[in-house]
């Protein structure tokens, strides 16, 4: 889909003005190059704790909102989400994927935003310059995905996840709370900074046709929001996950896994795998610039902490906790007894080199499960390094900013390990335990 | 609790007199020995099947009952399960082990036998002598328990195991259904043999005091028998559990694991362990006689595929079926990026030789989780060897005769693999699926 | 490469007579069609053993050799060992692959016979029929090569290996050993049936040129051999390795692994996997017709114990002897922490199903590493049973019979478990020992 | 061995005066709180480095050298190594471990002090007051005892380790390299202060006997030092090795870990083992004040980075890179399928509760090899948390500050990771390679 073809309406007064003839505009697909600017928000540091707090200098404008697809009822959902995003709050501006924008411009009744496509191993153009906030619905491949348009910034707004029937390890959020958790991430402001706050722009919203009962429902004004900042205990959580910064280059050094000359961020990893070859691959492993070892394997995984439970679990690597600054090796089905997983350090680059031994084999490159396209072969080189999260200033910049439940819903406080301990209990069903079976005889184990 | 002690009533008429004036043959606890021989069955290959089937010559009389300990409501099911046994089929005698006679001798309305407690590292006497047919109330401690009784029997009896409670991997019945399992069991003879069968004593068994609803509950006298044999199609399964013959050896060529020299058979495993001690143990590891390897480890443990659902699967060695003939040799925390387990052929003898290396360290042997006692250190050897359960005869003897369902209880008729398969996924857990996550999404695995 | 064109030449008496005025003959490429019938052996079983005696009933005649592809010096190798069975043994008929026969039939001084290739999944027709013994030089991959030859055939013949440079876990010989090794081969018969041996047809060699100093380069003629049969303490020794029978299915039950109707043998294993996809396979498993499990993973491996030490050891699969007759399940990276491997009776049918979930997902199932082509998708089916080789009459039928080393080369008698052991240490490196650490300190284990 | 004993010289001029009159001084074993107190060196980070540089403010004086145990020519190397140092370097002071001192004491020409032995779960006093510097004649066992005499010290030495015979994982330098390595610790001086530096105390050490040839064996007076500091560039490199806190608690909520209510350190790993007793362990485990899971199994490891590649990797644990700031939880043999190893930032509490369930079941603590005695059962608790090297202030403080080589011995400057990789490779057999096999045939993988 081309973003000329959905927004063709827009030059199509006929079209327009028989079915819309008040409400025109609402049909509209419009460039991201239309929104204001960005806005980005400071991540600060919460006294004991290893969270961040979420501090915005003023309310997000520009939400993207992505959705699974494939999956009955998601559209309705996605409706609902924007609906009343733009009926609650002032100034909201709706970005969508081109084809979720194509799909429901003609129905909602407020302009929807979109951007071209990327280019092959690229990200679309502007989205970054103009996204503060991201929303998905759906589950951790959602979430990936969304994750993997922002691949080239080394700023990515927040992501505030919904699970959507399926549960994820990345997503923090049920549906049924949307009106919460936006409501808790739009005012996550500073104190200072939304009580003298005043509207970009006027605020023309109408007043909601119906008087809701959830307080949640009534449409804000700017004048609603000044000097409403929810304040440094209530501000919204940020685990800032780290991403791994990726370099794919040919054997004649040429750069192949951008459209530009710049890294790749990978929120998982990277996957070097010989694919439909039946042939093993040869790879040599270097660390910190030194040769660490010849791996011979189907393939190799360089995985983020995030990724630890993704396809480096399967493969035999151990879970590591987000917060661990670090990088995993694990080897994907490799001939040698002897081939561990390991962990390095975040600050550590990775190599991994086809060598010649490689001649007439083909090699697949993957970038948290997208195929990186052109020249994978003899002599090719992955560098990977750990993303720095914290600048030398003392900032937290990079990462994707993952905004998690401060309280389990029923007003409880959540602990910082809350999120994590539940997704190994509840998603992976870690340490199963076994039928009850009859240990306290007197054969011992059974 | 000493048998010369619970059986002093028998030699006392006076206490008898005194308390059990109308009854006093229920209160005793016989010895063993006054048993009548045990009745062996035959176990016969039936056309495309893996299991076996049960055949007696002439109907199980003597039957062992044994029961987990410390365990709630257990004794009275034991009681339960007894009383039915005595008051339904005729010529029943039970046997317990000592603590149970003891504890329920009193109670019952029949006469109870039991046994002198086995010496160290051996089996009580006489038991393999005496038992057709062993019971076990509890789970698989419980089995490991009872089959231990027969540690130095080359023939051990049919064992009908009963769940209490706990779901086990060998265990097949639920105690609900003991009424049916045993008359299962008990009809499990060759129609000729139970054709022209004549009761070898009177069958004085008073009737029952009530009419029973149950057609279980009635009542069988030898005449009823007679001719009654279920046939081929409806005989008892059996799953011919092969166990390991082990031999444990001083440095001087002592045996020290039998009182007696002779073998001990185990139905899970054989550990050589570290214990409390912090060391490693050093074992050379000789397969078909040849030096295999010098293992340094915690441990290292011999299985049987039986077994192989026990330790061996928590340190890391594969799930092999109980009909795989074979031995696993799985080692416990080696000091080695490359010690995997191996299975071998049941017929290939494994020895593991604790070499000079360990002097001064001490070392545990355990037999199905019992520990051997005296004698481990510098020089001994734990020899292994599967048991043989097809003689040169093609008769199937041996091992450990595990009765199985052959139906689901509501009719159905069990495939062969349904008893594994179901412990798999009931009793391990055994791929045990993650929560539902977001796999139809375009970013593959997450 | 077709048959037609290697044997072009033959067409060619302008290229015939200006370099072979008189040995026209040689460089003609025969079709295996003009050999006589296959000789098949026997394989006996020796008391105490569990190796078999090979027995020929007269000596072999028509050997196919194969070798390994892009190794130097392999191709003089080819050229040395047939010219030696050539002109030492009467009534050798050299059968090769039809690229080797291209390459030397110009070369060598006797005719060369070669197959028409084999159709797509499928064998090379006649060669089983025709084919005494195998020789292969190379390694694994060249005996698993050679297997695939006779992937359609219920009787393998025996394979003899020479490890060319690289040492492999299958091949037992060494290339300069192959005098005695073939001669060992050679005499292989029954003593009685090579008493009264006649030659079936004239044995008109010519005397070998030169008068050798080794008496195994001395020419034989059938005289020599009659009466000299070595006997069943020097005959040579077979490991018959089980194989798996496969059959793979459309989604309307279409049969698409073989040309004709017939199941497909593999050594090693069956493997389904995700190929290039980036999609995570879900495989139903069925275990002796009852389902076992839902296998969401790269892949699955069906494995013979053979292949146990192959791709199944890579995804963590145990070691499992040769002789242990049984069927390996072995998950590629599954998405679930209790997917262990499995070990189950040979002849326990297995059968892999790609359910509705897979809609739109491509899959590549391989036997020995060989890609089946077409039809791979939703609804499909590889149904796996092991291979039976010891038939109801109690003979030895089936399975790839492998010739192994009955004496280490300096006289001394191997044992049984010496090929196997040797194999683990040598090829496998397991559990190769750490570097020498400070263990015998007071801190444990370090 | 008391030091009461060993010492009693000192107060007794009789025995003094019989045995030694003309060179009473050198046969003493003195208290090490004769000694000077301990000179603390600073730890500077270099720019684009991981390792840090090692500054004192003036030159080490007071240097404790162990020795690993029970190997022949260990003692002549303790010797020759403590005989240079105290016949080169100026105002240096020998301690030796108890049994070092009494075994030395009378053959060496200089004081040896000694320290008194540890209570029970304690370390020995005034030893960190007192210690400048730490030198080991041995392997990774040695380090670890060594570095268990700071095991209630925040603040432990520097360390200079020397492998003896064994390679080592920890240990950095060979024996012959000792001069040079002794060298260029004792000048890694703050240039500054070396400058400014005059004698705290006359040297008025004697010329050595002979003119050495080797510009090292030179004896140095405190004016050499003068100025001479190595400077940055050269200073030594310090890995500095997180270590472990930890408090074991009794049910009653007694610290049974520490003779004094303070925590202890462990290098490598925190042990909760079954033991002797064949029942598995039933942990509760807790990760940041959360429950995470009930642990059944042969017992529980906490490890340090640097403990990775100890017991933990026996145990499946990955191999963690020293510098990834992290906690290991790794169980051993769990009754579960699904029980991976976790890897857990520093920062993060985690407890192991031994709860009711585990009921006259006997535990087995230990802290780097060394069993904790007294108290353990149910109800107990053990709580780890990573220690913090970097204060508030952003001072690199605790840990093992160990000395690693920053050239490779023939002038090449090493990179940060050689140190890591060569253990890796060379010590563990990290991803041996297979026998070379034939992989470039066409049957892929084998």
């Amino acid at each position: 889909m081309k973003l000329v073809h959905v927004s063709r309406p827009v030059c199509s007064p006929r079209l327009a003005t028989r079915h819309f003839s008040t409400t025109a505009r609402r049909r509209i697909i419009k460039p991201i190059t239309d929104l204001p600017d960005r806005t980005k928000p400071s991540f600060l540091e919460r006294p004991d704790a290893t969270l961040l707090s979420l501090q915005w200098p003023s309310p997000p404008r520009n939400i993207l909102i992505t959705k699974k697809k494939r999956t009955p009822g998601i559209t309705d959902s996605l409706i609902e989400y924007t609906s009343h995003l733009s009926s609650t709050y002032p100034g909201i501006n709706i970005i969508l994927e081109p084809e979720s924008a194509s799909e429901i411009h003609e129905i909602v009744p407020f302009p929807v935003y979109t951007y071209e496509p990327a280019p092959p191993n690229g990200a679309p153009a502007h989205l970054s310059d103009k996204t503060d906030l991201v929303c998905t619905l759906g589950g951790d491949g959602t979430i990936l995905r969304a994750s993997s348009l922002f691949s080239h910034a080394t700023a990515v707004p927040p992501v505030l996840s919904f699970a959507m029937g399926t549960i994820g390890f990345l997503g923090e959020w049920k549906f049924r709370e949307y009106k919460r958790a936006f409501r808790e991430v739009y005012m996550s402001g500073a104190s200072d900074a939304y009580a003298k706050f005043d509207a970009p722009e006027s605020n023309t919203r109408p007043p909601a046709p119906t008087s809701p009962d959830d307080p949640l429902d009534k449409p804000l004004s700017y004048a609603d929001i000044r000097g409403k900042a929810m304040g440094s205990n209530r501000t919204a959580r940020i685990l800032l996950r780290n991403r791994l910064k990726v370099g794919v280059f040919g054997p004649d050094g040429t750069r192949i896994n951008s459209s530009v000359d710049q890294d790749t961020y990978a929120l998982n990893e990277i996957v070097v795998h010989r694919g439909a070859s039946p042939h093993l691959k040869i790879v040599d492993v270097f660390v910190g610039g030194r040769f660490l070892t010849e791996g011979v394997a189907d393939g190799m995984i360089i995985s983020s902490p995030t990724g630890s439970t993704a396809y480096s679990l399967s493969s035999g690597g151990s879970i590591v906790h987000p917060l661990v600054s670090s990088l995993l090796l694990t080897p994907i089905c490799p001939r040698s007894l002897s081939f561990r997983p390991l962990v390095l350090p975040a600050n550590t680059p990775i190599t991994l080199r086809l060598g010649e031994k490689n001649r007439g084999r083909e090699v697949e490159v993957s970038i948290d499960g997208r195929s990186i396209t052109g020249g994978m072969g003899v002599g090719m080189e992955v560098r990977v390094l750990g993303e720095h999260v914290k600048s030398d200033a003392g900032e937290w910049v990079g990462g994707v900013p993952s905004i998690v439940r401060g309280t389990d819903g029923i007003g409880m406080e959540l602990k910082e390990q809350d999120h994590w301990v539940g997704g190994l209990n509840a998603l992976l069903k870690y340490n199963y335990p076994f039928g009850d079976q009859d240990t306290s005889d007197g054969g011992g184990r059974t």
